[in-house]
């Protein structure tokens, strides 16, 4: 299998290594993930993470694997492994599927060429979702947005912050408002970590500023990345993003989702098709030691689901669309 | 000046102590104000917090400090020092000034005894609020809160949380959901403390999950405390009430404010005359050393206004009241 660098996920001299995201920003930390099971592990405990990269680095470590000479069932063992990793994010198993499903035989030729193709095509797909988001950003813009969607959720630039990446290559003056992202603070961890290299100007926020921030017409637009999105728009993504949709609403401020129709399942009618995947109360209650009395209860959904109602519109890798044409 | 007892501030044996609300829950860690100037530091570094509290608190420092044989011109400074300590609870400017305003001579006896009865009028308003407010409640009814509105927050069993302690008493059967607060954790640390202490179930979140709570119809009412009120009821109160409002009339749900008379400022005409204190990008930035590249800035705004027309209704010491009759 060739060679293949993104910011997040290198394969070179044979190896897969990963940049461990939970020890961002402090420590840039790169693993070896010596086979699928080790993935798997990685992107259940979020190691790496991000919709399009987690699909990306499965079907490598895939490759990886047949490549070191693994057998048919043991790679069909390993993609099931891999598709059960994480259950919201559909680039997984879809990428996993492309890399692996449908056969009986599987050709060691075919899954290495399969799964460069989705490294290369996830690159192409983050350029062509910044092409046509770009122009929705007006010099002078001060942009809000959630999570992390950039060079670490994905192989190429980015779904929602490749598109702020782009308008700023493009010279247009913005400042983006970036949300801290309670539990794990993806926000505050790898997006200010990533617009810090850009050189892109921007100011952290608690999640609950937001609404305040709105207010203040501090901010003219919402740029979301999506974990799923469902046949009518209805679509998943990191849990606050239900929250920024209403309040988008509310002050009268366009709230896009950018995503690659990798992230768009068919076989979701809606919203409520969307498995949410609920995390351990650890995540939330470990700060500061707090809620461990024995009586405190965690509630700890990864994601919510925003029904399309809310969104002004999408970017997809096709294009621009204000309706759901998906 | 007599004893007096509250969940985080004693006077007893002459000698005035605050428990540390920094340390909670880790650590119950009383400690010591010898006069005005630490209580001043105390309120500014937020080891002790809550509007109705902080009146309390500056105005038994005061009373104590008198009885330690302060000066008149002493005691102005002093007053002049609390006054200022924090921005937005009128609460503090409002006991100041009843204990030490408004008199060329100060008499000792005079200021201990408004001291005294500051704190137990405080007690009482809790109690007027809280039976007010209890009819409000509904056997079964699943209640979100944000920040700590209870005895932690007053002299006595509190504000919006002492409304939830009281249906609780009363055997209606209630569920809380506790906001966690970012960013500092009063949520989290201070109301799943006290509801703990007190056997009420209860559920912490992070801030941005209470959207998704309110759509899975798992709340039912919202009860907030206020640090100030506006003449048309527009009013302040912790980072992030604003956007709750805001939610909870999307989703329909009922949103009350409780408040005691003390809050209410009569010259704030409306919400815009409020002031919000911004405080250290420290409080955000520092969890996992995060945005600390050197170009990350932090917007980190104390509190945030709500305007009257997103309130169902306020419950204050003298009644409940659906429009703002304040």
């Amino acid at each position: 299998m060739k060679e293949m660098i993104s910011l997040g996920l290198r394969h070179e001299e044979n190896k897969l290594f990963i940049l461990d995201q939970r020890k961002l920003p402090q420590e840039e930390q790169w693993v070896q993930c010596h086979n699928p099971f080790e993935m798997a592990e990685a992107i259940r405990t979020l190691a790496i993470r991000g919709a399009p990269l987690i699909g990306v680095a499965a079907a490598l470590s895939l490759a990886r694997y047949a490549e070191d000479a693994a057998s048919s069932g043991e790679l069909k063992e390993a993609a099931l492994i891999l598709r059960q990793a994480r259950p919201t994010a559909i680039n997984l198993m879809a990428a996993v599927d492309r890399a692996c499903g449908g056969h009986t035989h599987l050709s060691v030729t075919s899954i290495v060429e399969t799964a460069e193709s989705i490294f290369d095509e996830d690159v192409a797909l983050c350029k062509k979702m910044a092409s046509f988001g770009e122009p929705l950003i007006n010099d002078g813009d001060n942009i809000l947005t959630h999570c992390n969607s950039g060079g670490l959720a994905t192989a190429g630039i980015g779904t929602a912050l490749g598109v702020i990446r782009y308008a700023h290559e493009k010279r247009k003056k913005i400042h983006v408002f970036v949300d801290e992202t309670r539990p794990l603070l993806q926000g505050a961890r790898l997006t200010t970590w990533e617009l810090a290299k850009l050189g892109i100007s921007h100011t952290l926020i608690c999640d609950n500023m937001a609404a305040m921030v709105m207010k203040q017409k501090k901010v003219q637009k919402i740029f979301v990345g999506s974990d799923r999105i469902a046949k009518n728009g209805d679509f998943a993504n990191k849990i606050g993003t239900y929250g920024l949709a209403v309040l988008a609403r509310h002050h009268g401020i366009p709230f896009y989702v950018v995503a690659p129709y990798t992230t768009v399942d068919a076989n979701c009618t809606d919203g409520n098709a969307i498995p949410v995947e609920e995390r351990s109360p650890a995540e939330v209650n470990t700060l500061l030691a707090t809620g461990q009395n024995g009586m405190t209860r965690v509630f700890n959904p990864a994601f919510d689901v925003t029904p399309h109602e809310l969104v002004t519109g999408y970017v997809l890798d096709s294009g621009f669309f204000e309706k759901p044409a998906i």
